[in-house]
Formats: C-alpha cells, structure tokens, sequence
C-alpha cells in the first residue's frame, strides 16, 4: 500500500502493462522508498481495464480540469501521463489534439499540485518533438521544432511539465519515447502504426500495408523497454533528474526493410509476404520528419537502458503472438 | 488604404512607435504590395491611445476568443501580436501569464485564420525562450529550455505560431527580439525593466535602481531598432521566410557596468551618479538566465539590421529625453 499511483490511459497497452509491473513488482518513489501502491487506472468510458488485483478503474475525462481534481485520489503519490491523442489523429482534428494532449497535460499537472508537495508525475513525449534531423544524432540539447500537432502539442505539454518543475510544484519528468514497436493490439491512429502492424498481422497470417518507402529509418523501441523505462524513471532521485525534465529515451535506429528482413528471418517467407507496400504520402509526410538517431548517454547516466538489438523485439513479437 | 492592420498592445510604446512609422511610411506586404493602411490599435481598457491621423483605438480582452473574433476587422491584411504580461508579472502569476501569453495568442491566430487566406502575423517572442548559454553565440538551432514562466509562455506561444505556419493557415512569423533599451516610459514589470530605468531616469535628474551586478551581460536593442525589426517582418517574401517561423532579432551584448559607463560619457558624473545599487536576487534569478550572445546571421540576410552600437543606443535616448 503506502498511496495510490494513478496511470491516466491506463487501459492502453502502456499503462496496462505499466500496471501489471507495478502490482506485480511495487514501484521506487524517487526518495528511495519501495511501495505496493493501490493502482488507479484512468481511461475513456468505452476502455477495457486490466483483470488485475490491487487495480481501479475510473472514467476521466483529462480535459477537464474539475473532474481531474475530482477524480485524484488523496493519497496520491505518484502519477503516471499517458493518455494522449495520437499522431495521426492529431494531424487530423488540431482542437482536440490541443484539448487533450495540451490542456490534459495542464488539467493533470495542477490537480497533481493540489494533492501534495512536489509528488512525481512521469510524462510520456514523443521523438515528434523534434521535427528534422538536425545533425544526428541527437540529444537533449537539439532544437526542438516539431513538424506535426502531435509534436507540437507534445513539446508544449514538456515546457508546461519544466515549469512546473522549476516552480517545485511538481516533480514532472518527461520521457521522450521511442516509436514503439511491435505494439500490441490493433492498428490505431499512430501515423507510426504501420511499424507494429508490418510485423504483427502478419504472425497472425494477415495481411498488413506498408505505406511508407521500406529504406524509411524509424528509432524504434519494444514495449518491454518502453514499460521498463516508465517504470525506471520514478526511481531517479530529484537532484540527479536534469532541470528542464526531458529526457530522450534508449532505442534503436531500424530501417523498415530491416523490420520485414527479421520478420522473414525469424517467420519465413510466408509471413513476410503478406506485407503489401502501399505508399501514403499523409503518412510518410509525418513519420519522414522524425529523427532517427540518438545520442542517449544523459538516460543511460539515470540507469535507462534499452533493447539489445532488432531481433530481440522479434522474439517479444513472437512470444507476444 | 488597401485594408487594415491591427496591433495588439498597440498603445504601448512599441505598438505606438510602429503605428506611427507605418501611419508615415506605410507598409510592405510579403507579396510586395505597399501599402497605406488604416490602423487598428487594440489594447487594455484603460490604455492611452496615441493621438495619429489614421489609427483606431478598441479595447479587446486578447484572452476572450470571442471578443478577439468580434472585433477582428474584415478587411485586416497584417496583424501585429505585441500584448503580452511582462516576465517580473508572469513569474508572479502564472495563470495569468498562461491565459494571456498562449491563451491570447491562440484567439489571434484563430480569429486571423478566420478573416483570410494565410494573412501575415508578426508575433513577439523573447530571448527568454532560452534560459542558459548552452554555447553562445547561440542561433535559432539552440535547443528552446526557457527558466522563467514567461519564456515558457512565449515558446509555447512560439510553437502554436509555427503550426498555424505550417499548416498554411496564418502566414506567422515569430521575432525573437533583444531587451529592449532605453525603452520610454515608466518602469514596469519586466524584470529586465532597470535596464531602462538606469539610462532613462538619470536623464531626468532622477535616482534609478540598479537590481544586478554590474557584471551582468545582456543582449540589447534600442527602441528605433526594435520598430524597425516589427516594420521589415511584414516584407520579407513568405517562401525566403524559414519554416518554423522564429527569428533572432540582431542585437548588441552589453554589460551593465557599460551601459553606466556609457551614461556618464553621454550625460556626467552627475547623471551616473544617481543610480544606486540595490541587489534584487528575484530579478537576478530570471534576467541571469538570459543569454548574452547571438549570431544573427538569418536575420541578417533576411534583410534586419541591429543597432551599430552601446553610443547609438545613448543618442537616441538623449534625443528621447
């Protein structure tokens, strides 16, 4: 017990997952105490909760300030921001992308201020925040100047959560996640969706379509890195996490022709050629402003590691088929 | 004629400045129309409207989308976005500094996309969405990490501007510009405002407030400069304009000591003499942030010019006397 960790998207395979580790393994605050927190999972009415012991689950709308501040238990002390409109949809709907990604962020950060003294709060960004490849690879001290509303939305929430660290409101960290790769699940609304589905309808002997050109570089993560990084950064201590809060998590540089070449190697030709290539010029247009590439030494110094290679992500695909 | 500009914070000094010299000299479009517009000036309620043949004064609560849509005038073809709570207020009130400074910004960038085609918008950032000298001189390709809530608001506002940009929605163009200085007037809550008052003050025979070391580098322009950087924005063709839309403004990095230094050549002991110091660490800890030193090679071929140097700055506010 000790207090209530909430997980806001916490019925997506993130937070879902993020929880099973929790209630399975406690979590570490980042003044060194080890808990086994009650677990609150925060979602859309329409999300399926985890069947897991120690969880609740709870309807939250993040874009409302009132019902955030209603919904946050007392007894909070840690809170995990996951829930977020994706890449592709946010290109799609910049309103909803700036309600849910930018003002879910602030409803989150204040309620999580309210509740107490400078409680971590863990943040997941995205690569999108960058925008180009500037000189890869990169590190935190690239510019950042994203080139979709995912990104923008994403880079504006990091200034918000920096602030808020400044101020010792909050202890908000911001994770810079990998593509997340091979995601379980269906397609969703990713413009990087296609990375998961290439290698994961066709393990299922179905056919999956590959809208971008196969030399495409991706910085690709798996979902157990992506899980454990999570996990990981509530343990960091206060002084030892950079001011401004971001962080560029550990991942790999993978062409998608590499993608399918493991996915041939370790299912046969019969899997690989289910994958029709079917170019997308809205999709390539965001994903072919991500950078691919880089320079992770300031997680590596906070104890964030990452996927040994290509072909230990297939094995967790095909352990997770 | 040919339509209308609008200047938020235009009863300021440099909305006043730049509304006269356009009311004088007219303005250039990006497509290379000059124009003689009319000018609307839009600003607080109890603002004093500059008394110029030409110029319209509305109040307009900036944070109201709706009142900004309202008052948003059909034939508008340039608007100039200079309202903004100063860094000494938005470190004192964050809400107020996020409602108005991308709050503000927003129903600007909506109400303009709403009166036509990509219509040019010059907003005003700062250097305060730095914070720290990474490695100066620094460029637009220095990473964005502002240690003040008004950096943050303005990089925020920044990255709003920069979609709106690239989503062809409002042609926006952000200017990163210099502290302003000798800015007329009375002090205000800058943080940067002694910058001001150490020259302005002592012209007048009257004591100013030196709140930093003498020690202390800053990156400066005057007033005239500062208008003529607003005024050449709207000039410049929108395809030579770089894609995420922020410029650094060419300025001259000077020390405090220097700029005391420069006053008692220009104006004696007598004037010198009247600043005392009087360390204020609250405006120490924001303006130290600030970085001292740019290369401003953009904007030099987009055609801005700075300041020649510190005896320039002096004359002209002798002259202002």
């Amino acid at each position: 017990m000790n207090g209530t960790v909430v997980i806001t998207g916490g019925c997506g395979f993130l937070g879902a997952a993020l929880a099973r580790l929790i209630a399975t393994r406690g979590v570490t605050l980042p003044d060194g105490r080890h808990i086994e927190p009650r677990i609150a999972l925060w979602d859309r009415p329409d999300a399926i909760a985890p069947d897991l012991d120690g969880t609740t689950f709870a309807a939250v709308d993040i874009s409302d300030p009132q019902a955030v501040s209603a919904a946050m238990p007392d007894d909070v002390v840690l809170v995990y921001h996951l829930a977020a409109v994706v890449s592709g949809q946010a290109e799609a709907d910049y309103d909803l992308a700036m309600r849910v990604n930018l003002g879910g962020t602030n409803a989150i950060l204040a309620a999580t201020r309210a509740a107490g003294d400078n409680i971590p709060l863990i943040g997941t960004s995205s690569l999108a925040v960058y925008g180009g490849r500037p000189s890869e690879p990169l590190t935190e001290a690239t510019q950042i100047q994203p080139q979709n509303t995912y990104g923008v939305t994403k880079a504006m929430a990091e200034l918000v959560m920096a602030d808020y660290r400044r101020r010792g409101w909050v202890d908000a960290r911001t994770l810079r996640l990998p593509t997340v790769t091979v995601r379980p699940g269906k397609p969703n609304a990713a413009a990087s969706s296609f990375a998961s589905s290439i290698i994961r309808e066709p393990l299922k002997g179905e056919e999956a379509i590959c809208p971008v050109d196969p030399g495409l570089a991706m910085w690709v993560a798996s979902p157990d890195a992506a899980v454990a990084a999570l996990w990981h950064a509530s343990s960091v201590a206060s002084e030892d996490w950079p001011a401004f809060g971001a962080v560029n998590v550990p991942g790999l540089r993978v062409t998608v022709s590499e993608m399918i070449a493991a996915l041939r190697h370790h299912a046969g030709d019969t899997a690989a050629d289910l994958i029709r290539m079917e170019p997308d010029e809205r999709i390539a247009a965001i994903v072919g402003t991500w950078p691919t590439l880089f320079d992770t030494s300031l997680a590596q110094r906070l104890g964030f590691a990452g996927d040994a290679d290509l072909d230990a992500i297939l094995t967790q695909a095909l352990a997770m088929k």
